[in-house]
């Protein structure tokens, strides 16, 4: 009969400032690790994912770190999961593991092929938002404001601001990354090749914003709606700019061309905080 | 002229299990500070404030902990401030500084004072929930469930889980804790005596659930609705169940007798896990 050891995957928050942003508990589940992955298909690092940013995580924890990015994580897994069933493995996400975008998937197949499971916590998104100083309880439902194209404008996230003003709640606007996204004509040559990055910067989402509310015509906000902004959350650099749609256009705009932001939100509310 | 130094307070999470939950960055910041203040009136650590769970803070830190209960955050906070303009001061929090209960007066205050504050998140019950595979962007208004007693029973929750029901969406319902409540006489006498520390179990939340949902009667839920319920999230011995109210009642009660628990909340939603 085989014996088969069954080891660990442990998914781990990463935080969402930079290497240190692991915990002590986090840390220890990686040195232990004998392979570790990056999970680099639903966010970025601040501290970048180039070559420098992987290096001073393998620094810090002291082995090499693979890339999975969105290839990887959706048609490869498996094998990540096999690996897991022979040793420990850590797979690292930015923020927390089930924030913004869950790997619930992960855990569900891991079940299936009988791998154990083990979760460290992080701050995501989700909660660091707090401070600014609009209560975590009184958010309504979160939207995402995808990056419009000439034929897809998608706008459901309309009636979800909406509903969210008329009860008094703010809502959390988590707003488009684009990463290794497959180009148009790569996907109908069946060949591999990937946009470039791309970050919606708050100025574009408040554009998207307005240009629904023009086609709806409801008033579930306007120009002058009070808004807060933030870049690159949780970073030594952040930015966090309270006012109106209009005055933050203006506001945040220069500063999100810095080469290294990661995620944006516009936390929409009827309160300034 | 006299010279004033200004220094930093740190508002640190310290996350949801023990103490190898803080960050490395927080870790970091803990160890340069001077004085070392633990937040103890919002939420208890599963790795407990007794003497003993403080030492192994201490232990870790290398220094001492001054003990920050529900009369000091109140009352003496200015002191904590002024310590801050001369040295670096560390104020540490459970879960996330700005998660379920935020510590927004403080950093206002500190403001005020001229106090730069520099925070250092970590995951909060409000995302860690996410591990039990509902999508957090899927929940609506949080409320929380307060003890009730014999001449006070609110029940402004029941209104905003039906809304949320309503719109397809979970609620997060965080169960009250008791922790250094002056005790009805010692209010009356004006001498400070505390009621002993109490925590809501799941089944007190449900048999308080539906007795509201009994007396308004509009079917926002009932005994066959499906919930999940979290004890201890985040701790190496949390409990994460589901099923219906009435399951929940019979399978998690047992385990809350348990003395170090922390944390309890209810999240129901529509679907199971």
């Amino acid at each position: 009969m085989e014996l088969i050891i069954y080891e660990m995957l442990y998914i781990i928050g990463l935080g969402l400032g930079d290497e240190r942003d692991i915990t002590l508990k986090g840390l220890d589940a990686v040195k232990k690790c004998e392979k570790v992955y990056i999970e680099a298909y639903t966010s970025l690092l601040s501290f970048g994912l180039s070559t420098d940013g992987l290096s001073t995580l393998e620094k810090l924890y002291g082995k090499p770190i693979i890339l999975a990015d969105r290839e990887m994580v959706e048609e490869k897994v498996d094998n990540i999961l096999l690996e897991a069933r022979g040793s420990d493995v850590a797979f690292l996400v930015v923020g927390d593991p089930f924030g913004a975008t869950t790997h619930t998937d992960l855990v569900v197949r891991a079940k299936t092929m009988m791998v154990d499971v083990k979760v460290v916590h992080n701050a995501s998104v989700m909660n660091a938002i707090g401070i600014c100083g609009l209560q975590l309880y009184r958010y309504g439902e979160t939207v995402s404001i995808p990056f419009f194209t000439e034929t897809w404008r998608p706008d459901s996230f309309y009636e979800k601001i909406e509903r969210n003003r008329n009860l008094g709640l703010h809502t959390l606007c988590l707003l488009d990354i684009r990463v290794k996204e497959p180009t148009l004509e790569s996907l109908c040559r069946g060949r591999k090749q990937y946009e470039p990055p791309r970050f919606m910067t708050i100025n574009t989402a408040i554009d998207q914003l307005l240009e629904v509310e023009q086609k709806h015509g409801k008033s579930a906000y306007d120009e002058d709606t009070n808004c807060v902004g933030f870049a690159r959350l949780g970073s030594e650099d952040q930015m966090i700019v309270a006012g109106t749609m209009r005055q933050l256009c203006t506001v945040i705009l220069g500063n999100l061309t810095l080469p290294c932001h990661s995620r944006q939100d516009s936390s929409g509310g009827r309160r300034k905080c």
